[in-house]
């Protein structure tokens, strides 16, 4: 167990937009709530998994919807804390243990800490993805045959919902329509989880990994290509491409942001070319047409020089950028990890390889 | 207090059917469902709102989207009972004193039967309508500033929701997509209601009402031509047109049958046109291009032999018709009322004429 200051979140913040891979909202917008919350209240307590009990039960809150909606729908902050209070209410628990992170990214791993100030918990070092995805159905706990309802939702005008589904698949339909309808974005309360859960279906000390990258991306005493150098070595990733942003489509559908990037090679990438395709999150890298990363491995864009993880909505011409990549949790290489976030979910026809067989020269088949 | 047998139902089925102006379901598959509860319970009690106490209390069921798709997709029953349960259990209120229909119609005057048959609960003769409208903000109980929510939904499939809204157009947007994503029809408990509130926002005696409709409809024992003075004595209606439908366009859009019949005139109004634009339910009719009849005023297409009712599901080229109308309860006719429900609110560029001032001889303005 541990406190989280002020520093602590700038680090998780940024670090968690890494692993957002161009999704899960913007760290700056992130971290100002969090800094916000505990100015009032203190540091927040991180607990890892081995310190929670099985019988204990934590609810998370998220951020639903359009990540470029958020920029211009500002949450007030207290809708994270509805929609939580509203879940447990209808739970009927009286005391929730505490909050988690439903996946990593610059907004969604700080919701939590505002929900974990504001009413006093403390908050699992956990997640439900090891990055972000853009569909509720997409978390390791489905994996593990958690339902994701009960779930809340709620908008920042105040309207308020409850579900309880047939599957997590149509937790997402029945939650997308009522994001869309509330304008693109929403916060809900889903996965509502015991230790055990957590202990057997999560991705592990996400919020400290977290903390970790953002500690290197924020380091200004080193080299530059050190610096690149120890984050590769912390993730286990690898530097796909560098090169500049000189094509950006785009479109909000659905409540999802799509698109596609090209980058223009630059360095040890002059003359190639580079293509990332996204929904909120990047899914698929391709260079010079040929696949060399794929969903679910995580695809992380990031200014050349500092490091600093640039998130889908962010993304615009003239920008220069590296493409790093690395392997994503266990859980989601088994066969139906796959069948749940692998390329062919989201429409590619590609079969998944992962990206490090890709670095050494394997190759993705149509 | 009075019991609802197998005869009253198949009355109360075709009268309501007729008060549905062309929505609110089909009255066969309505009947067969509370003919059925009924038949495994024994008669259904209904109890006028003079005989219920200011502090009772009160939940609807009934069905929600394109009338069509009920059709193919006939509930199973169990639907009503668990949307009522849920807001029932939702609202932490042990007893329930009983249930009232949310709108006259074939289908949804029936399901409060099958829910009091079902939980032995006795049947308020009111609803929030006096008719059937296609959205649920459209209810004399809005007008009363009764609030929608909290609101329980479901589909035949088993999945549940549960709405508070800010206010009730934001209750239908919320229930209409996740209806529209259930596949285009739901079932629904709205507008839970005190004894007091239905006493006073509330349109009385609709049950009785739709029964003495049907009973007139039903009588074989009679000529036509006195059917049809009987029936438009009782409800103080008129006969706008008889003819012979000669097309029909329509669509299912939002949860929504849009559409419009074209009707060639017969008998007394031959050489002449009428045209009926509905969604869900008639909304205007009008003669050679002059509206002779409009929301909220009813609409009623009947048989021209039987007087049946004719909803807009079951419109075809060939059938023959009597187009019939009646004056709305006067809460519709306020200024709120018509702001809610009145032609420009459906997007039509008329003012609102009561239906026997333009029978008289009134105009229209455009």
């Amino acid at each position: 167990m541990r406190y989280l200051d002020a520093e602590a979140i700038e680090n998780i913040a940024i670090g968690a937009a890494f692993l957002g891979t161009g999704g899960g909202g913007d760290p700056y917008i992130g971290k100002m709530m969090a800094l916000s919350a505990i100015k009032e209240t203190g540091p927040v307590q991180l607990v890892s998994v081995e310190e929670i009990q099985d019988a204990d039960f934590f609810i998370p809150s998220a951020m639903m919807g359009a990540p470029s909606v958020l920029v211009e729908k500002f949450p007030k902050g207290d809708e994270f804390v509805r929609v939580f209070d509203k879940l447990s209410r209808y739970l009927g628990i009286d005391k929730v243990t505490g909050t988690y992170p439903m996946e990593a990214g610059g907004v969604n791993s700080m919701i939590p800490i505002v929900v974990a100030a504001k009413l006093g918990i403390p908050l699992v070092d956990c997640d439900g993805m090891g990055r972000a995805f853009p569909e509720l159905q997409m978390t390791t706990f489905n994996l593990g045959g958690v339902s994701a309802t009960p779930m809340a939702i709620t908008d920042e005008k105040g309207n308020i919902g409850i579900s309880e589904t047939i599957s997590n698949k149509w937790t997402e339909r029945l939650a997308r329509v009522q994001t869309v309808e509330m304008g693109a974005s929403s916060l809900i309360s889903i996965y509502p989880s015991t230790g055990k859960q957590l202990k057997d279906h999560g991705v592990h000390n996400i919020m400290t990994f977290s903390e970790k990258i953002g500690e290197i991306i924020r380091s200004n005493d080193v080299e530059e290509t050190v610096k690149l150098d120890n984050l590769l070595t912390l993730i286990d990733g690898i530097e796909l491409f560098e090169g500049k942003i000189v094509d950006v489509i785009r479109r909000v559908e659905g409540g999802f942001n799509f698109g596609e990037a090209t980058i223009e090679g630059l360095n040890k990438d002059v003359d190639t070319e580079m293509n990332v395709f996204f929904q909120n999150e990047n899914l698929i890298a391709e260079k010079d047409g040929k696949a060399v990363a794929m969903t679910p491995d995580l695809i992380c864009m990031v200014d050349l020089e500092t490091l600093m993880p640039v998130t889908t909505e962010a993304l615009k011409y003239g920008k220069r950028v590296r493409v790093l990549a690395l392997p994503c949790d266990k859980k989601w290489r088994t066969d139906e990890g796959i069948a749940t976030v692998g390329p062919k979910y989201f429409g590619y026809a590609l079969d998944y390889v992962p990206v490090e067989e890709l670095a050494a020269g394997g190759r993705a088949d149509v």
